[in-house]
């Protein structure tokens, strides 16, 4: 073979900026993949569009591209399952490489597309799924892949970051630094996917299936967002001496995989802690080599291109050599565990009766549940209120639901005004 | 073939490391790798010496191994250059893939050892050779590929950066902290390699090939080590919100590649800044992913054992589906610029005179060479002396090195104290 032909379906921005990757630093990106390179196709729905690629390569027919006998890579850039989906069964039944930056698709679908891609000695990418241009889904895969991963925790969603950072940095309130974001774009008019976890919910799911050797499904990740993250919130969390961020963690327990999506207070010095606006960082802790942090711009046409033809170039050399899939599919069947079994360390704040008795109340009620007390602020408030806020030591998920429900309960608490889960140290 | 066989050269920390991590995960590293792998012998000069690992496995006779038909790999972990680069070679002849963690010998042969490997269809990985367990070199082979890289910085010696940390944080002097690090294990008994510059030179050298595509040879990178940081240019580093590193850095200039090893000055809120202790990290600014990071801890039995396990795995996925080396070896020959075509910012320390004309004369020489100054402080200090610490803009290293050698050279400056140089932005 001369040449690798591609054909893209879908050419938004992420399709742009590869194409533009491709054509610019196309000399180098030939040497390097020791072999001719040509994107031959283009399907989009639009043809009116203008685009940065010639007119001649556009067509509103994906599935002839899927199925043309001269293209070896399909680069599917459309996003979400259908027509996706259908359309890379096709690419691989037809006997086509493919890379994808389809998050939702390879968080969903992607156990039984490796698979299938394996089965049939074709590559199957998808390093833009996760992390914009960061490496670190074929990191996983190759450089750490001695190591038994135990914990890795990641700020994989740029709009919350960017969000939060702002939040955290100019004191405002969370719907006026979101209006701001959807106005600056960097943030959707319907900004769910993000601020409600679901977008981190996917990468998670992708990132911890390649980690621990099998399939963490997303929808088995407890996710929340950062809406009820506060102002007030965040100013306790300085004055604690931490950063809250939206973390995507999973770690391996004695009993299964633990993951879950979920505003986090971090140490203001890990190195999580600051990773700030749309940047973004995945810390991983293997069980010999330590921890290690991969960062940097998590979207965007160009560090997402950049993930993407570095699959393609890879696809590429494999194609030269022969030597293509030589990566096992995940196997193992994983025990994904409810974030009831969660250990970890809570903030709580609460707004109360201005009453002799309330402290003891709330000390009996944690001691009920077994909840040791490391830290605790109180102030008073107006109307005969008061305001407290604590830190607890190491306990239960579990414990610590039912002792908020129970707090809620009590007369002398007027409101669980909010809480935040906390992560201690850097192991 | 039911089994990859390996043979390891030296058995010291990482050798003992990399073995461990191979008998400890020997499933899920069979499993990921597709393959059976088994380590069948090990050449050690010193027989007698307890070791973890099978006694049968040791045998005095290095030679026997590189060319032991059973052989599939040789993992060679001697360091420096003799007997290491004959072995890899008799190795390389006798149709073996190697692994090897010796950066002196890849940054000093490491072009013919890969030209050679890849003519003959075997991989020649090194990836421990940099930043111990930090994923590098892959990523800059795979997935940042299809970047020009503009710049890379890296904090890639330990020791160096541990010294450095403490003297910052403790306000402390360079010797005794080298002394304390000696004896903690930390620093080498015979520091030169370290503290003078010449570890991270070659670690330098290696980085900046993959990531440049062409030879950069140590020889060609000026190199400054530690030993001249005084806890008074800490001092003002700090005031002036900055932080001391030793930074390996290389960049692509419009007439060619500039590469240096040199304490620098970094603000205090760059991603680097913020690298402490025994942790090493490396930035990387490409032309479309924009600027990552990769961090970790950069030496250690297990975190280098990790990278070379890393390695050994890919070799064997490899060589289950017949597709060994896959990447081409850096082809192009690089233009390496003289550091006097470096334009960069500066620091400056002088003790002068006490007098009125010193300002005025000062003065006189920057503007004479083109230097503007953006910052300025000045003290006095006992017996008719002060002290004047400058900050200049953007200027060019031959015009800052004229302009010293001037200074030092007129009555009213007494010494010119210290001098580093300033990296200014992330960009």
């Amino acid at each position: 073979m001369d040449k690798v032909r591609v054909g893209i379906l879908g050419f938004g921005t992420v399709g742009e900026g590869a194409y533009r990757m491709l054509m610019d630093n196309q000399a180098a990106i030939e040497s390097k993949s020791g072999i001719g390179l040509e994107v031959v196709r283009i399907g989009v729905r639009d043809m009116d569009r203008e685009r940065g690629a010639p007119r001649e390569l556009f067509t509103r027919d994906l599935e002839s591209i899927v199925r043309d006998p001269d293209i070896d890579i399909i680069l599917e850039l459309i996003g979400g399952l259908d027509p996706a989906e259908s359309l890379i069964e096709a690419a691989l039944s037809h006997g086509k490489h493919v890379v994808t930056a389809n998050k939702e698709l390879i968080a969903k679908q992607g156990h039984a597309l490796m698979r299938r891609a394996a089965s049939q000695g074709l590559d199957l990418h998808f390093e833009a799924a996760v992390g914009g241009g960061i490496p670190l889904i074929q990191p996983l895969k190759h450089q750490l892949a001695g190591n038994d991963v135990l914990k890795l925790m990641g700020i994989v969603n740029g709009t919350t970051n960017y969000i939060l950072s702002k939040m955290t940095q100019e004191g405002r309130a969370f719907d006026e630094v979101l209006q701001e974001a959807q106005a600056a774009g960097y943030a959707e008019a319907e900004p769910s996917s993000d601020v409600d976890g679901f977008d981190a919910q996917y990468k998670l799911s992708i990132l911890s299936s390649i980690a621990f050797g099998g399939e963490v499904r997303p929808e088995k990740i407890p996710t929340e967002g950062i809406r009820r993250i506060g102002a007030r919130d965040i100013d306790f969390a300085k004055m604690l001496g931490y950063r809250i961020k939206l973390l995507a963690i999973a770690e391996l327990l004695p009993e299964g995989i633990l993951a879950r999506v979920h505003p986090t207070m971090l140490p203001r010095q890990h190195p999580l802690a600051n990773v700030h606006g749309v940047y973004n960082a995945v810390w991983v802790k293997g069980d010999f080599v330590g921890d290690v942090m991969l960062s940097g711009r998590g979207a965007g046409a160009f560090p997402t291109g950049s993930a993407v033809v570095g699959d393609i170039i890879d696809i590429c050399r494999n194609i030269r050599i022969g030597g293509s899939a030589s990566v096992q599919p995940p196997q193992e069947g994983l025990y994904v565990l409810s974030i009831d079994q969660l250990r970890t360390r809570y903030y709580m704040r609460l707004t109360v009766q201005d009453r002799p008795k309330v402290l003891g109340i709330i000390a009996g009620i944690f001691g009920e549940e077994e909840i040791g007390l490391r830290a605790m602020e109180m102030r008073e408030l107006n109307d005969g209120l008061g305001e407290i806020v604590f830190l607890t030591h190491l306990c239960q998920e579990q414990n610590l639901q039912r002792a908020m429900a129970r707090l809620a309960a009590t007369e002398v608490v007027a409101c669980v005004e909010n809480w935040v889960r906390v992560e201690e140290e850097s192991e």
